[in-house]
């Protein structure tokens, strides 16, 4: 089941999408009442996908974030595999939807994409257990780890180089029913493609991630996990359109504009 | 004024506090009808500050925090002072108050106190040129930046050395008339003095931080800012009670429990 969050004339909304981009007809949100982090049922009423804003299929209360979890990645920033995840937070702030514009910041001269399989986690969890970790998931979706490059290697802690506004696109919708461990996952900037690989080149899956965070940290109904980004990743310059597609999911498409 | 969050019989409210915890009487909240963050007025109904649970002053939706702002605290870490501020991020659900306990992490063997000013954020802010720095600050309280030192050195970044749940103790209420330039701060561990330092050691002043992290990002009603630590943190075990005073503020006590 696809779970997209909606605004339509300031509303905003969940709904349940149906049908492929590619049908004749186009696809069709079946309007959700109640949560989906809670009990929910679907209400018949449907609206065309075209006719409403997506949003960010979450609003996380935090974005954590790991780094250097595919190795062909990490050797092409010169950096070793390391021998405990690397775990960072992008803020709340930083989080955009699809089609969103991304603002070039002002403070560096190196932006780059990092596609990344992103975890929304459905359920308050803390010391989650590895056999249980798939139960505090409620599915997935695309993101984007827009990093700037520059400032990464200058300042010490990546919260500025990884959590500026804007840095954390999220969507389209989120996938519950996908098995995560071994699927594509691409990145393309205006329409070539940059990034290629599959989760199951992941050092760490899914379920040690959770297990790792969760024995620091409670996750909340909402909160996303970023899984690291498969080797190729590269700049993207203002008026560039990058797009991030995993199979089983769809695809994330932001453009990159200059900030006001 | 020093504004209060606290609850009772399960309602949260705000309140000022009057008179000091030294007075015969003791010192009283003074009911606050709207928001501290918007328009607010005093109610006049008043409690005794005894009756209540005093909450960490603000809800943040982030913690940034600067490290090794403090030359003497960077040095005796076997630190340089970075030429641009290390900046991080402390998620909300780390955030604890006056008097709650901290949990000891089951993932480290060295946790250490770092006694900190704490700027809480008035309003919602971009970009904020220096000369308007302040006019973004509520006011002003303690916190204790909880850090886990062993995870911190084997951990490329500290989401989880410095982000587990109860590492933020925030408190015990916001001081909206201090001036924060050249203030004393004191860190106690069962009552014997380990930090003791003043504000304009600081190698970067709050105005500065202000502008440096509201170049990448935006700040929210009630974010805080975490402004480094004086030198002489150390560890604190299960059973310590370890304490922040700031001059003009106030003291924030938490007790370190076992984990469950």
């Amino acid at each position: 089941m696809r779970i997209a969050r909606f605004s339509l004339d300031g509303t905003v909304g969940f709904g349940v999408v149906e049908g492929e981009p590619s049908s004749p007809e186009g696809p069709v949100l079946d309007i959700i009442k109640g949560h989906p982090f809670a009990e929910f049922e679907r209400t018949g009423q449907k609206l065309p996908l075209s006719k409403v804003r997506i949003l960010p299929p979450t609003l996380p209360n935090k974005v954590v974030a790991v780094g250097r979890n595919y190795a062909e990645h990490a050797k092409e920033l010169g950096n070793e595999v390391p021998e405990v995840p690397v775990t960072f937070l992008k803020p709340s702030t930083s989080v955009i939807g699809p089609n969103d514009p991304i603002g070039y910041p002002s403070f560096s001269n190196e932006v780059h994409h990092e596609a990344e399989l992103a975890v929304v986690i459905g359920r308050l969890c803390k010391d989650v257990p590895r056999e249980r970790a798939k139960d505090v998931i409620l599915g997935y979706t695309c993101a984007n780890d827009i990093t700037a490059r520059d400032v990464q290697r200058t300042e010490n802690q990546w919260a500025r180089a990884k959590g500026f506004d804007g840095s954390c696109p999220l969507g389209p919708w989120t996938e519950t029913e996908l098995d995560a461990a071994d699927v594509g996952i691409m990145c393309t900037v205006n329409g070539e493609q940059r990034q290629l690989g599959r989760t199951s080149e992941m050092i760490r899956p899914v379920e040690d991630l959770i297990v790792h965070i969760t024995q620091a940290m409670t996750l909340l109904p909402g909160d996303v996990i970023l899984t690291g980004t498969p080797a190729g990743v590269g700049p993207v310059n203002v008026g560039d359109e990058v797009a991030v597609t995993i199979e089983g999911i769809g695809t994330l498409t932001n453009k990159v504009i200059k900030r006001d």
